[in-house]
């Protein structure tokens, strides 16, 4: 994403579509059905060397090419917090969450050659991912 | 939420913390250093009816309360995606993902009346969660 394109994304519909998306302006709460369809993608990845901290710097470095993508709308990089209950599931090396606006825009970015890219530098790295993709309830 | 919070929300903080963390405001993606440790909180049940249409809607109504606990940044309620892939969880019925500024925020939230209700009434109606709580990586 160059500069000019983030600060359009900035000055125009970033703000409203996150907005909308969380219910944060009573206008479009009350008006549910006119919201966005958000497409939220959380991919969790265990790394096959778990304990390389190098290893989990080279995955973040990865993941902070694919912030190129356009069609990406919000993106977190993130490592599992210091919480620690039986339900928490800590045993992943990094949190990889993204926002769409849309499945199609998700579709462009699975083939988006960035994300093509990353997979074949990358992937060497992880043992296993774990994909959660939601929509709108 | 009252109404006067989510104005006031609205009108500072929010839009700075979600660009900040987000990295989309070119001047903050220069200065990582000084975002803030943004919590992201996701949790997924899984339905002791997962057929039951009326108990995820009975869930997603009772998700739907805890957004008056004013520690949360953002939320986004969920159901899966239409995506299928190998590496794709799919089982669950329900997402429930929230932003808050720092742990001790999700801390709180933990806690809070609304919460603790929610756990109550609604608790019945899941077999199974999976919390993923992520900070910056």
């Amino acid at each position: 994403m160059n500069k000019l394109t983030r600060r359009t994304f900035l000055g125009s519909s970033a703000f409203l579509s996150v907005a909308g998306v969380f219910g944060f302006m009573p206008a479009l709460s009350k008006s549910r059905q006119k919201k966005k369809n958000m497409f939220v993608h959380h991919v969790y990845f265990w790394l096959k060397n778990p304990d390389s901290a190098a290893d989990k710097a080279k995955l973040i470095e990865g993941l902070n090419t694919l912030k190129a993508i356009k069609q990406i709308k919000l993106a977190h990089i993130g490592v599992p917090a210091s919480t620690n209950r039986e339900v928490i599931e800590r045993g992943y090396a990094v949190s990889w969450l993204l926002f769409f606006d849309n499945q199609q825009q998700q579709d462009v970015y699975q083939e988006h050659p960035v994300h093509l890219k990353f997979v074949e530098n990358y992937a060497h790295l992880w043992e296993k991912v774990i994909v959660y993709d939601s929509v709108d309830a």
